[in-house]
């Protein structure tokens, strides 16, 4: 049995562009005792791959150039030979870029199908859902009546942030990069939307979108939108640094206003993370997002990309801002 | 009868200069119920009064053109209508500058001058020892064994921050500018120190000095140092921002690499404070510095300048890098 996969072909300088991703058709191994035999369904793409596209040293291993690019992966088990697994039950794991794969049944997650469309556990359900519970719930601490300011609100991480501050009693204002984008906030429940892209006055834009100032800044993108926000800091504000997307494919180390006089006129807090610091607290965040989505209180939006072959223009779309909510490749 | 005062003569641009300062003979009013009449001992200068020099907001108010600066002062009872406070009893409070001045007996606060230098409530029992404290104790939260970076390592808060990251059990590695405190830090028993003056390859000496990386940061300084540092933060690094003294005279905003990107990677804290941010627990830091003090562990290092006169020139030293430890000035 074969299937086709994506390699990394090369490290990209600056923007990634189609030529970092190489298709080719390999076999794949026979299964064996304890492994299981998986249908790739969906596959996500995410900003921090680009990261691992570089050989910098980060909080994850750089891919291998020649080697499969690997992520969450949504899929089917057609085969098993692992217990816990039958065949039919959907599963959630860091898979290779693959119609199929074979993988240790410890090595991926059983995840409850029935309640939610399987994408939504690369979503929602999963590691952005995650990542916007903790980041905005323990680092940010959020109180009802505080402003929330969300940068890139309207991707897969901003979208649950704000929805998870409103369920809180926050003041939420989010920023993104279309006035399609800025609508669908506004859908949200987002208090204030900003276009910063056609914003002429960004600072003021935000200044006005919070009167009483910032009290939780919940940070995807980094660069301008962050220093006007941190001009903007309550006193003890509290920031969750979940991304820096704005810098991602910057060939020069970006320099801006530092910082620090900021935070410290203000007692704020400056706080990076990545999900995984959270590892043993997942169950309870997969409870507490299940039991807001099962009330019909937080939503999942999607851009679902169909076809493997278009894995890697869904994966360069984030970069131009293509996706709203989560994007997603729709596989199989 | 009257005093002698120092009034903030003008707003500085950059480095204060002389020209700042006005002295100025007053009358004392006569003290009332509840006020006590103060002889002035010694008298604090810090580099956050810089900030207080300019009108722009801060955590502190600023001070008033043609008023009397104001800050940490140790005094003398020599008259007194509040019952709690007698005749020759000493206090530290925050008051003018003045060789006598009128207050509430509420408003300062009685320190046991018989357990410690009376200079030593302006230093290492003071403010200084304060932040210190929680700065590096609830904040970094040191662990035995890590990594401590300190930048102004030999000032009043730095040179206490290291003592305590010693009596932690860490290695502890602090930046001064003259060979004279880097001498001085080794006999506090820091692992390593730097001039950071003289250095030629400042990151090189930093990731030499920390070969095990950086854990915790108590930054007084900014800039180029705190560049470095940023560097060879290890996952999960603590960072207490305390000051910012290579910026406090800038005249445009500072710019520099951003370190959004270096805390998102290592999952990193930073974290501005004031020691005001703690007054409900400062009891208990005064109780455990007294203890450390009193058992021999911790030295209180001061820079004594004689004579109200002096004043302005101790506090323009202060940017100068004239002071080791606390530095303060002997009135009466």
């Amino acid at each position: 049995m074969n299937t086709k996969t994506i390699l990394l072909a090369s490290r990209p300088v600056g923007v990634p562009t189609a030529a970092q991703f190489q298709f080719e058709t390999r076999a794949v191994p026979a299964s064996a005792a304890g492994q299981v035999l998986l249908k790739t369904l969906y596959v996500s793409v995410d900003p921090y791959m680009r990261g691992r596209m570089s050989a910098a040293k980060s909080y994850v291993a750089p891919f291998a150039v020649g080697e499969p690019i690997s992520g969450g992966v949504v899929a089917e088990v057609v085969e098993s030979h692992g217990a816990q697994l039958p065949v039919g039950s959907v599963v959630v794991g860091n898979l290779p870029w693959q119609e199929y794969s074979v993988a240790d049944a410890s090595a991926v997650q059983r995840v409850p199908a029935d309640q939610a469309p399987a994408s939504y556990f690369l979503g929602l359900l999963g590691m952005p859902g995650l990542t916007a519970y903790f980041g905005l719930l323990d680092i940010c601490q959020p109180k009802a009546g505080e402003t929330v300011v969300v940068s890139g609100a309207a991707g897969a991480v901003g979208s649950i942030v704000g929805q998870l501050a409103k369920i809180q009693g926050c003041r939420v204002v989010g920023t993104a990069g279309s006035d399609e984008k800025v609508a669908y906030l506004k859908e949200l429940g987002f208090d204030e939307a900003i276009n910063y892209k056609t914003t002429s006055d960004l600072a003021g834009a935000l200044a006005a979108a919070a009167p009483n100032g910032v009290d939780c800044y919940f940070d995807n993108v980094g660069g301008a939108i962050t220093d006007a926000v941190y001009d903007l800091l309550n006193k003890h504000a509290r920031i969750a640094l979940c991304g820096q997307i704005s810098t991602y494919n910057a060939t020069e180390a970006p320099v801006g206003p530092r910082p620090e006089g900021k935070l410290l006129k203000t007692s704020s807090k400056l706080q990076g993370f990545i999900v995984s610091d959270y590892h043993a607290r997942w169950p309870e965040g997969v409870k507490k997002l299940t039991e807001w989505y099962a009330a019909g209180q937080l939503k999942g939006e999607e851009t679902v990309t169909e076809g493997f072959d278009q894995i890697p223009a869904a994966f360069l779309g984030l970069f131009q801002g293509e996706n709203t909510g989560k994007a997603v490749v729709k596989v199989a």
